[in-house]
């Protein structure tokens, strides 16, 4: 069976980790822990934990069976209720009272696995308790990802992104990179989850490493506050920088987006990524929007993406590609 | 395979259904659903559905098996921390999350059963979402669980309890009694626990359909604001005035108690139940007491006790009963 290891933060990935369930493949997800906003910022706060949304998440994701149902929607409910527990995500306390019980965030996501059998692992990025550091062209920084998405009249220009403290990548993603067939790279929020989940110290090196054919999955709009005017290359420039090595395969929408979404998301200076790169031999072109109108799935400050990639019409693509 | 229900609250038959899951018999637990203190009163209170502290502690009896450990563990785990959080119990989180989906505590118990691979029913006594009500000989009232274990210097004596409002026997809990082989009633919270199980109105008539052999565990101690001053004789006469039928076993510890726990009890004008009933036959003595030291277990008022039954010494006598 081939080993695919997915890359990225809980929600980006969520149609690609959906979608790889379909195939005959072994899976991997490689999660951001530098979350620090909504129910998973309340609970790191109090308890000072790994923040466990994006891990809930890509957990989730891995329970498609549709025995698993009753799974997915337990881990995926949030309480709309109750001054308590009003925001919560159900699978944020489980996860959180596993790793009290535990001690340690890859050992309670692998109780909760195997409580849900779930098949396939979700692997922290990074075993260290992190936050996010932005810094801007100016030299100006903020910490703490909840704060990237504060100016959105005029936001700034980001010039890189690091992880404070520093960190060391899990020794199982490690593992999982280098002894992947194929690597996906994204979809998801460029500066907030897919560039922190490639930044711990050892990445390079581990995919240095690997023998796997590396797949990104460009996201199909830009962000304001975090990937304003950037192209399809900037993007794939800005992956293969953090991975040190060329991405074997582009995959881009060609779908056309109805007016009345891009009026919607222009109102927030957001628009398609321009595909700059088409005499590119990696890119593979196909229809992959998602026809349900998503909606904000977390209480957090972070404007959630409406628009989102289609796990049945990425089961195809990726066929194509993982055989 | 022999059918047993089980009737009362949630953490008094905790060792007789942990017991029981160690003999080849289908398992029923029927359940008192009229508490209104502690993490389940805070999501009662915000909720509006039925309470679920009972149910959860049944559901986790139920996850007995060794590969189930974690299952139970998460079923029973409470926040320490947090001000959101602390005292909650993660698992009646779970049955909250599951009734607001459903829209049913039958149906929710149902599909925590089939997440968590847990053998056996829990079942609600009544569907309504009933308080308890408890009526003073000098008249007086009081109606909510919270508020029995109010006055502890001079509690006034218990005439009788009611639910409110009035409720039917679940039709699911009828089955399981008309069913049954075994009925098992008990130990627990006398005027908290077990006589609401037992108060929906069509249980008198279930018992009157059933054929089983209906066993009473004898609480070990008397409750100093429910049933003090009451002998076994008067345990037994209360339960069969409820449930119209007599018992046909007793079951009551004879180990000593050390003098060291008497005396904690004994601050609390809490004693042993006195053995009036040496010369009828159905009665079953046996060294009952679990060595293990027990705190309080829930964030409320109530004053729990610390000695309990064992769940291994049970087994012993109810193999010899169930066979």
């Amino acid at each position: 069976m081939k080993k695919v290891a997915v890359i990225g933060g809980g929600s980006g990935i969520f149609p690609v980790t959906s979608a790889l369930k379909h195939l005959p493949v072994a899976i991997s997800t490689i999660i951001t822990v530098s979350d620090s906003g909504g129910s998973t910022g309340r609970i790191r706060d109090e308890f000072g934990f790994q923040p466990i949304g994006d891990l809930r998440q890509s957990l989730a994701a891995l329970a498609e069976d549709e025995t698993q149902e009753w799974i997915r929607k337990l881990l995926l409910y949030r309480f709309d209720r109750g001054t308590e527990l009003k925001g919560h995500n159900l699978g944020n306390l489980i996860l959180t009272a596993l790793q009290d019980m535990t001690g340690d965030t890859d050992e309670a996501l692998q109780k909760a696995a195997s409580i849900f059998r779930i098949e396939g692992d979700v692997i922290p990025a990074t075993k260290e308790n992190v936050d996010l550091k932005v810094v801007y062209e100016d030299g100006s920084v903020i910490v703490g990802e909840d704060h990237l998405d504060a100016e959105t009249s005029n936001p700034k220009k980001i010039d890189h992104i690091e992880l404070v403290p520093e960190a060391t990548l899990n020794p199982r993603a490690q593992t999982a990179i280098e002894a992947a067939d194929f690597i996906i790279i994204g979809p998801g929020d460029f500066y907030a989850s897919i560039l922190p989940a490639l930044a711990p110290r050892g990445t390079r090196e581990a995919f240095a490493n690997t023998k796997a054919e590396i797949i990104y999955i460009m996201n199909l709009m830009t962000r304001h506050t975090q990937t304003r005017d950037m192209s399809a290359s900037d993007h794939v420039a800005e992956i293969e920088e953090f991975i040190g090595t060329p991405v074997s395969s582009i995959i881009m929408n060609n779908q056309t987006i109805p007016g009345e979404t891009l009026d919607r998301y222009g109102k927030y200076h957001e628009h398609p990524v321009i595909d700059d790169i088409s005499d590119d031999a990696r890119l593979l072109r196909a229809p992959l929007l998602s026809d349900i109108t998503y909606t904000q799935s977390e209480n957090d400050s972070a404007h959630r993406s409406m628009l989102r990639h289609d796990s049945q019409k990425l089961i195809a693509i990726l066929e194509a590609i993982i055989k």
